[in-house]
């Protein structure tokens, strides 16, 4: 048996998520059955966080174990072939320790939520950034950013469905910048909660309206309540960029 | 009668091109239904470019003629909301002189062409970037790009099908940049004969695979033969950016 470390590059705009379903395709479905295809064995495929539906990833890691004898570069290749036409693509592919674990192993988890401010509706990134048909304030968007760093109780910004233990993050990481009518979110930590980035990213974007002042986002996290939440910003705009390890 | 000038972006990858077509659909065709539906007029529209099946844009220029009384932002704002589910934007629209012309008015025309360097097949940009599976050396096309600059007989980079009277053409630019596994071929002139970005573009990814030379180039453009063409690079690639009056 040899464990295999992947890099994932998908759209989820045609999956339910990551996560395989009854109901619908999920990118683990889509590569478990690329896998069985080419070994003839059962492949279970876990991947460093489980995105919702229509989100997407840009370099999610992921792992499976193949009992066959074959080389990572000809496993990547071959994934790749039976993937099609599936939007999800193989972008790395090495051999790893048989206790290398795409999510119990992953120290840091990173995000970039895209918004994209116009009045007209998208055309090539029509699923992929959350338009806002209105100029946001930036600059009043990262100061709301920074008010959410640190070790806190995220209950606000979590979904009712969240199946984690404590609702308790620490948020290394959120930026707000911006390029003519195009802004990031950038997001760190070593987890998330569900619906945390896209709880946030509503929330600051309430901030870049003039709806809400930084001091709204404070009361909001303080309160530790979901119905405390301004908005939760829909999975278009959200990519898993980078795991490490 | 008030002619309006607008900036079109449109993804080309539901289109049979820019023009109207009797056997498929067109962003022209899509454009003019929109505006007989606001106006109730048969309206021509006019672009500064023809772009081909599969061929996009972020700043196409066009214009059309309205009758009835309508205001520049009702009518943006109109045409988007006609213009659903096609992945085709109004981005501005303003009143301009009688006289002034999309095409005939145009003084300069700009296009980028899209190269991914990478093994793995595409997925957000399948079809908006051309695949290339191997690295390609940048500086080696760039050498070759100097060559095609300036007032030449593109005989060999025209398509079968060009209409224009004369194979002369002054470009006036043509820039090889690279960031990461992305290329980027930005390309300027008055106008530009037809498939002459894709075969200037297929030619420079043989230099940048080693196949041809800096020399093989300037030999292509002096035999003027549309047979000495290397390679003419797929639509997918390429997008008309914007329009110089």
């Amino acid at each position: 048996m040899t464990r295999f470390a992947l890099t994932v590059e998908y759209d989820g705009r045609p999956f339910m998520g990551w996560q395989r379903q009854t109901h619908g395709p999920s990118v683990q479905a889509a590569i478990e059955t690329a896998a069985h295809a080419i070994t003839g064995e059962t492949i279970a495929v876990h991947a460093a966080g489980r995105t919702d539906a229509g989100v997407h990833a840009t370099g999610m890691r992921a792992h499976l174990d193949i009992t066959r004898d074959i080389a990572p570069f000809r496993l990547m290749e071959a994934l790749n072939a039976k993937l099609r036409p599936h939007p999800v693509a193989i972008l790395t592919c090495e051999a790893v320790a048989d206790d290398w674990h795409a999510r119990f192993s992953c120290v840091a988890r990173h995000y970039a939520y895209r918004i994209v401010t116009r009045r007209a509706p998208l055309t090539f990134e029509t699923g992929l950034a959350w338009r806002v048909p209105q100029e946001l304030d930036v600059a009043a968007m990262a100061e709301g950013a920074r008010r959410l760093i640190g070790r806190h109780d995220f209950t606000t910004f979590r979904s009712a469905h969240c199946q984690a233990d404590s609702p308790l993050r620490t948020l290394d990481r959120l930026d707000v910048s911006a390029s003519g009518d195009r802004i990031v979110v950038s997001a760190s930590a070593r987890s998330f909660l569900h619906h945390q980035v896209r709880s946030m990213v509503g929330c600051l974007a309430l901030v870049g309206q003039g709806k809400w002042s930084a001091d709204d986002i404070s009361a909001a996290l303080d309160a530790r309540d979901r119905a405390a939440l301004g908005f939760n910003a829909p999975s278009d705009g959200l990519y898993f960029l980078r795991a490490d390890y």
